[in-house]
């Protein structure tokens, strides 16, 4: 069952799963204000109540929240980290700063974990997405496709140990391993890019994505998730299929994107891992 | 002192390395045969006797290298992994096929020392470019700008930790870090299109580019380089410097590799590293 909050502030960046966080709350009457931030949003903010604000005018977000009666924050969706310099602050946002320029450099797990705590102090609850959307989660086993043959499980545990390997640094979320040997790493620049990527260097098709959540990862904030987009990559890129930590990653749109996964023969399994910190 | 054999087979890749690598022996005096292999440098080889192969082509290769009176072989320059079923082998490849498929389901170190392991039984000696190119490699210390900050040595730090958390995966050789957190990690894309994606991320300046050769690479084969392109691309992405393992990194066109350093105020530094394997 999907939590119930008073109201649900949901801090917008790119991608569906603010939107889809959106959408389920309103259809399960959960009232939501959506905080689209530096326009990441804007093209489905104005279907709801909304606000758009820069990163730097944390004392307009502050009290917008606080007048609109939210008493819960969830974020979603991906954000480029800005440059520092290219931020401009606002009165609450500059008592903010020092803090905020040390969250800056910190990985994206610090500077997401860190935004979190600065509302915490300021007496709202955080959540992640996956309170009001738990049917999207992943659960354990084979969603779609056949069950990955011997090739393509030594694939996947190759992944696994080269996400493991970088679990401490607050790199990315995602591997791409095919021919027995790692064809991209995912850091910064996304699973999209990534496999855009892996879709140029390719000859030959086979291979697997793998994502799982950061280690150490506060789960509230910034939980991978696959979509109808990564599964018309995957495909670009030649890939065999996908393996997810079950639990962890979101299906977005999960009917069409099984649908999809299945008219395009890749596989979809979602693994029991647990990731060394 | 650049090392002197009977004649040289350069097997030519991708890149300034193999052209720069004939170019030097034949100003030495030192002979040499260029092996274009899959046209990668047809650009350049006909400067040289040479021959264009494709990668399957081992009979056509092994007989002409033995008939040029070539005792001696160097690998220099990218390849794209090449899918296997796109390969066209001759009959002497279609016997090498089942090692070669082998191969083929290693990383690019194995499949490297693998080829070189196939020329070795076939009676040729294996040599890295660097045998023939000594004042090419980076030595130890400041080449270019000021020596790194304490900004910029802890960056440095961090990349060297997430190179040696992949070193037993033959993942890549290099990686970005910027603010303190990990921008990208290279793969089988390679340093260019890994500073162009760093380029099309960044909002504010600053960062380092660290490159090292793979832990328990064999030093005859794929040793990284940098070069004039490097230092471009470093400077769209808007680093403030490159380190790179003293002794284990090429530095292509070194003079205007290093003035163009200077002129874009791009740090080279050079530094002692052990990586674990």
């Amino acid at each position: 069952m999907p939590l119930r909050v008073k109201k649900l502030g949901i801090l917008a960046g790119r991608g569906a799963l603010p939107r889809q966080l959106a959408e389920t709350c309103v259809a399960n009457g959960q009232p939501v204000f959506i905080v689209d931030l530096e326009g990441a949003a804007s093209d489905w903010a104005g279907n709801f109540p909304h606000l758009r604000v820069s990163l730097g005018q944390v004392g307009k977000l502050l009290a917008v929240l606080k007048q609109e009666g939210c008493d819960s924050i969830a974020m979603a969706g991906g954000l480029s980290r800005p440059g520092l310099t290219s931020v401009r602050f606002d009165w609450k946002g500059v008592t903010f700063l020092p803090r905020v320029a040390q969250l800056f450099r910190k990985g994206d797990d610090g500077l997401l974990s860190g935004i979190a705590g600065l509302f915490e102090e300021e007496g709202f609850k955080i959540y992640g997405p996956d309170a009001f959307l738990t049917s999207a989660i992943a659960e354990s086993g084979t969603l779609t496709g056949e069950t990955p043959d011997a090739k393509a499980r030594s694939e996947i545990a190759l992944a696994l140990n080269i996400l493991n390997a970088l679990a401490p640094f607050d790199v990315g979320q995602g591997v791409v391993v095919a021919d027995g040997h790692c064809l991209a790493v995912e850091a910064a620049e996304g699973t999209a890019a990534m496999l855009a990527r892996v879709a140029a260097l390719r000859k030959s098709p086979g291979g697997v994505l793998v994502k799982i959540p950061k280690a150490g990862q506060d789960r509230r904030l910034d939980l991978p998730a696959i979509g109808p987009e990564t599964i018309h990559a995957a495909h670009k890129a030649g890939l065999a299929g996908i393996a997810l930590a079950a639990g962890g990653v979101f299906i977005l749109d999960r009917a069409e994107t099984l649908t999809l996964a299945r008219e395009k023969s890749i596989f979809i399994d979602a693994i029991n891992v647990s990731v060394n910190a």
